[in-house]
């Protein structure tokens, strides 16, 4: 009989933060591809666009001038989908038609008053800046909601409707089905375990170094074992506990800045495009709970599969079974690992 | 203090099938919107294209000719995502780094020889003939197999690259995390209320009337309670308890076929163009159990949101948090409700 080969055997990857699995089908990577090609953005941005909303001194949808913000600037998303005063819909006993409460704000991070700069062409001092805005909103909001979901949709492809460099920061009265999932996986593992689960993992990623993209001082990014999209990376402490954002200190956040700089420069310099993902922080929820299982982390999800203009598709099957994937963890890993943590517009 | 307003409050609704909540922002509709528009394929097509693999007598990728083929035809994808026959990984201890065996098989099954006949644009005799394949696919693959994926991608946004109409079906030797759920949510229904979940659901929806699509003498499509893609809807026996297409009466086949015309009509006469979806079954699993909470039904996911060409995205908020909708459940279902059941290109 043949042994088993993960670059070549389908198999499933089991994902302890989620409770799922994922199919792996190495084999598929060869496949010709004849369907949508995404478009790629145009590489050349001034620093300041006068059509842009979100820079310095323009006008935003609702007629409102942005300051001459110098700095990461926060305002309110001018179109929240969630808003601080909202009536309790009516309870019903019908367990078909459950409806719960939804209250909280949406705001909107400009990570730079420079329309062209995204996050790897930001200086690290800059990004630290960033990552201190980041602290204080959680500070703020966090007294008042139990979740605060900080987040950056980049590019086109994943539903971004303005090409300034910037971030959102949704804060929720409840937690949302993911940050539950995450938050239930990880004490179960807690409880069973006696130990964090991402501290085990960050140790074992270490130790068998496969799966390794970018390594900081305190700052470890995989492509994680269960990885569904292509190239999607795990940020997270190397060995510190650290429940928050809030609780780094200038030195681990200072070193943050550099991770995500060498992160982002990475995924810009795989296809030599400005790589488009969704990425966002989980961390312990502000419920009044002790969260002694938490680990902050941040997941980077990018949708691009094989070049600037194929894309990964999560559909049929993917919705109504399970998420599929055509490379193996470790694969993508390497691919990232060799490649450059110079940006490629800084070497030309 | 003011009173709840499901078209006006963001709320969050349940979905007991899933047991996942979604976020539904109504006053979000509003958003102007500045970002990717979709590509809207050409309207008219050959009946036969020369150089589309799945069309008869022409050639596939591998060389293979396909038989020149009258009704729905049925070929194993050249490249699966399942294999027969795989080693199974080794197993460790680690909770960390599990993974199991993936055994399937995947094919394709295209509609019609009709290169330009989706199944809106097919009779309903040539979409029983449709029906009639699937329940002999299942019935097929049903013995070998744990779990028969039977799914179509329409459209480029959808992933689907080739525009002849046709569908895929993936065999498992396991269930798939979306099965799985599904499977489990509808076991604890049953087990507390005593009644098939998705029985009760058509019962309530029936007396209601907010959230029909589509009603014909055994079926019903509606836009559920708890949708989460805009025009989402779900597709099941109106009262009869039938646990897989192969339980199907020959006359409760046909009117599948009839319920599957008009749904996808309207589909297309919404924005007037090919309306690009993932729909699938879901229905009790081949795993030995006697499954009585199990119900047939079809999930259609279509990705647009205002138009041909704006979509909505699943990204950051979505992917890191939760699913969020700009509609409500009965604002879409009424949206639908009131379309023609005659074709856009019929009519003109
Ligand atoms: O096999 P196809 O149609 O080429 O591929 C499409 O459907 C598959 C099943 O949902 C997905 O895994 C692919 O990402 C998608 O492009
Ligand atoms: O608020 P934005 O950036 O315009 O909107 C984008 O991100 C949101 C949060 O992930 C999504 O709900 C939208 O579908 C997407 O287009």
């Amino acid at each position: 009989s043949i042994s088993f080969d993960p670059t070549e055997h389908p198999h499933r990857r089991y994902n302890p933060l989620t409770d799922q699995w994922v199919l792996v089908s190495p084999h598929r990577a060869k496949r010709p591809w004849q369907g949508q090609q995404e478009k790629v953005a145009e590489e050349e941005k001034p620093s300041h666009d006068p059509n842009c909303y979100l820079c310095p001194r323009n006008a935003r949808i609702t007629g409102e001038l942005n300051p001459d913000y110098k700095k990461p600037y926060v305002f309110r998303n001018d179109f929240s989908a969630l808003l601080p005063e909202t009536p309790a819909p009516e309870q019903t006993a019908d367990p078909l038609f459950q409806s719960s409460r939804a209250q909280g704000e949406s705001r909107v991070i400009c990570f730079s008053p420079d329309h062209s700069k995204t996050l790897p062409l930001l200086t690290v001092e800059e990004i630290t800046e960033v990552v201190k805005v980041w602290r204080e909103q959680l500070r703020e909001l966090g007294q008042k909601y139990q979740w605060v979901q900080i987040f950056e949709n980049k590019g086109a492809a994943m539903g971004c409707s303005n090409p300034h460099p910037h971030g959102q920061i949704w804060a929720n009265s409840f937690l949302p089905n993911e940050v539950a999932r995450a938050d239930l996986n990880q004490k179960k593992y807690f409880e069973k375990q006696g130990s964090v689960l991402l501290l085990d993992y960050a140790k074992r990623e270490l130790e068998r170094k496969e799966r390794i993209v970018v390594e900081t001082e305190h700052w470890l990014a995989v492509v994680p074992y269960w990885a569904v999209w292509p190239f999607e990376t795990l940020l997270m402490p190397k060995k510190a506990h650290i429940k928050r954002l809030t609780d780094l200190t200038e030195e681990q956040s200072r070193d943050l800045a550099l991770a995500l700089k060498k992160l982002t420069t990475k995924y810009d310099n795989l296809f030599e495009i400005s790589f488009p993902y969704s990425m966002g922080f989980h961390a312990a929820p502000f419920n009044g709970e002790e969260n002694e299982h938490w680990q902050l982390h941040a997941h980077f999800y990018p949708p691009l599969l094989r070049s600037a203009t194929v894309r990964k598709f999560m559909v049929g099957y993917e919705m109504l079974g399970e998420s599929q994937r055509d490379l193996t963890a470790e694969q993508a890993a390497a691919r990232l690992r060799d490649l450059s943590e110079v940006h490629y517009k800084m070497r030309k």
